[in-house]
């Protein structure tokens, strides 16, 4: 399993030198630049969310240095600021996260000056198949999204999406992401169904609405999670609150 | 006070139809069409955020019934999916966002193949002054980005900014906002110093860092939000928990 | 009539050094800080096009010198490289246009490394009634696109863009747009029909293909230039060569 | 040689039902696609210009079925009109672009509305090495970017342009492409010296301004164009007209 850890150059002194400038124009930033990340990543299989816009994590099996070296030139060829990165590699995407958050931080501060588009990392030929879980809120748009105000229903979709993140992360050295709408998407080591439906039910707790989950396994993030994606849907269809391989690595 | 509720039209369906759509290609389109309403939004003193991505929340004050329709027909010519909008007014921004989402809701479901590019609202001609709250944690840098791993600094920060977002909301009627890096913007009725006291501790019991604020006054997003920022720089500057304008409405 | 000249700061030299970059990064720039201009000058009813990508004409009837400082800022906070601006008025556009590449030249050199983000310019409160008129190849699909190789087909419809706007421009004094498939888009002052039948045949004589033309009149670009496209369909529909207003600055 | 002719897929309607789009939309559509497609291409070494904005045409050296296929389905699921691709393959450039249009052709009319997200091609596995010219107009910001208008600077330049299209296409089989400020690149089949320094005299003689070329080789578009680049450096620092290498095929 491969992790990048993407972070913007010196970006929070940028933002407010020689004055603050406006939002609105730092959100755009941010979004335009973390699209760019997405589509470059994504173009070779990987996934990358949005996180805290200035750090990004992403899933890279199979880009290796030179795919990562194009990308940081990309971004810096078309925005006002750089970006470094860091890559690990692991038994779980936790792990490799973990590797790939100390060697960024081993090459130099978020906010030091001199570090300008530094890439650090191990990379690996090949991948352990794991798998992708894309769980989204039962029926989200009867019960929150059609009847409670927009600031209420994403406060309590972010509730379960919080509860999920730290659920599978501390005990399954999971990675979980907030995908938009009532999706969050969670890489993980191939686990077994009662760890998902573990998951679900601490999802639930705290959002206050049902959750459900498909589950796919493969060797590049988009492969096990377009599995996941046609597991969800046929969860959606039958009414079950997991679908997923019946072996722990097979792809959904 | 004047707050629409911008939501794509039946867009959870097109996601999955005839098949589900590939993870990046959804981040990219969410990420850009997002960008696109923050600055049409931005460009008229507005603050738009990107929240759920299938559903925004901004701050309109200043931008009429042709500005919005404008900005539906621009997203409706050049993206795959149409918006919606719902405009509401009120005292206090969650007030607002209520009758926002009242009337959009009532405008049909968002999931109704039949809803397309609809506005419905009351624009109000004058708005009275209100706050802006921009947050962040204090040494973030020092304490979360370059210490622990990019997805533990994240959920310790999304953590105090859910806490954040729920004590100002449900107890002052303001609407709090994910800003990326460690930042939140809170859009405020005036409120006293001590409410933003309050708000930081909160944020820090939840997150476990500490928190500072500055605060801004104005009648239009962009006003209120730069002189937020700014009041935050001399926050940093001093140490200080919260820089604040001494009357309730007063620039600061 | 109220015209700006946009300028890249320094563009050249930040092409090549250190080194020179790679040209799909350039193009990508390029496109989408025009798309940005194209953006926010359209909000305000104004037109801009490519033209030689680091240098955008704009027509920016009705955009003040805040509207664009606004621009300026924009682009310098979303790209690794600034524009000026020159702003002139005059009776006719080519007039307009070379008062404000005067006014951009008086400030500074293109290439000098100490001009940045300068706007220099007059604005007119109002402008008088002008024409857009909206050129098309007849029937390019059957006679160009679907016959003929893709570069052949650009060669011609160039040719006769380019024939279009050398006879436009210099008896007169309309700016000329190359707007894309087979289209042209001249923004003129009052000119009789029998101008824009002058036009067309310079063009045909040029690109061997007969081209017509709907012609609409405003004080805005996106008004004049609507009006023209409505008059564009009746000549597609009807088989003529202009459709004009019948007053001199009637719409369409 | 492998080129590719992309084509939206009935577009001219959808540009003007159920009535016309205001024309800033379609351009900034225009050319954000036309950068999805140059990023596209570009992060596999191959190089898209604008050209109608509504057919592109890339140099897809080293790029197969499935990366097209990524590329038509990424257009489909970001814009609101879905493209097409033909792939021809030929000994020069121009042979190989007649092959692409005719296969796209083929496939079904421009203005087809059954025809949607088609690929027809044949595709090489490996190229012959060919040259890529990057061409300047000598001093460009002197004596017309500084000098005279906007619109006068790019008609004498796009004169200049069409010239070296002309020649060396209709001549050697080259496809040559603007490509901003006062750049021309033409990607050409193996060629003398002398056929350089006669496109640069047919330059010369249509805009009024006299060019210099740097020529480079390679097997991909970037690699031949980033040694163009840095022949035409050397061009300009030596001032000389043409700088290319000694051997036909050899690497400046």
């Amino acid at each position: 399993m491969q992790v990048t850890h993407f972070q913007l150059d010196d970006y929070g002194p940028w933002t407010t030198e020689p004055e603050p400038r406006p939002e609105m124009d730092l959100q755009v930033l941010q979004s335009r630049l973390y699209a760019d990340v997405a589509d470059g990543v994504g173009a070779r299989g990987g996934y990358a969310f949005y996180g805290r816009g200035d750090n990004v994590v992403a899933i890279t099996c199979g880009l290796d240095a030179a795919d990562h070296e194009r990308l940081l030139e990309t971004v810096a060829n078309r925005y006002p600021v750089s970006a470094s990165a860091g890559v690990g590699t692991g038994r779980t995407p936790a792990a490799a996260l973990a590797e790939a958050s100390e060697r960024l931080q081993a090459a130099g501060s978020a906010q030091e000056a001199g570090r300008t588009r530094v890439l650090r990392g191990a990379f690996e030929d090949a991948t352990e198949p794991f798998q992708v879980a894309h769980f989204d809120a039962v029926d989200a748009t009867g019960r929150l999204t059609d009847r409670v105000d927009a600031a209420t229903a994403r406060s309590r979709l972010l509730r379960g999406f919080l509860a999920l993140d730290e659920h599978l992360r501390e005990r399954r050295g999971a990675l979980c992401f907030f995908a938009g709408g009532d999706n969050a998407i969670a890489v993980c080591p191939p686990l077994e169904r009662s760890a998902y439906e573990a998951a679900t039910e601490a999802a639930e707790a705290d959002a206050g609405v049902p959750f459900q989950v498909g589950v796919g396994a493969g060797t590049t993030a988009r492969e096990a999670g377009g599995a996941a994606k046609r597991a969800l849907e046929r969860a959606r269809r039958d009414g079950e609150t997991v679908v997923a391989p019946d072996g722990l690595a097979e792809s959904a």
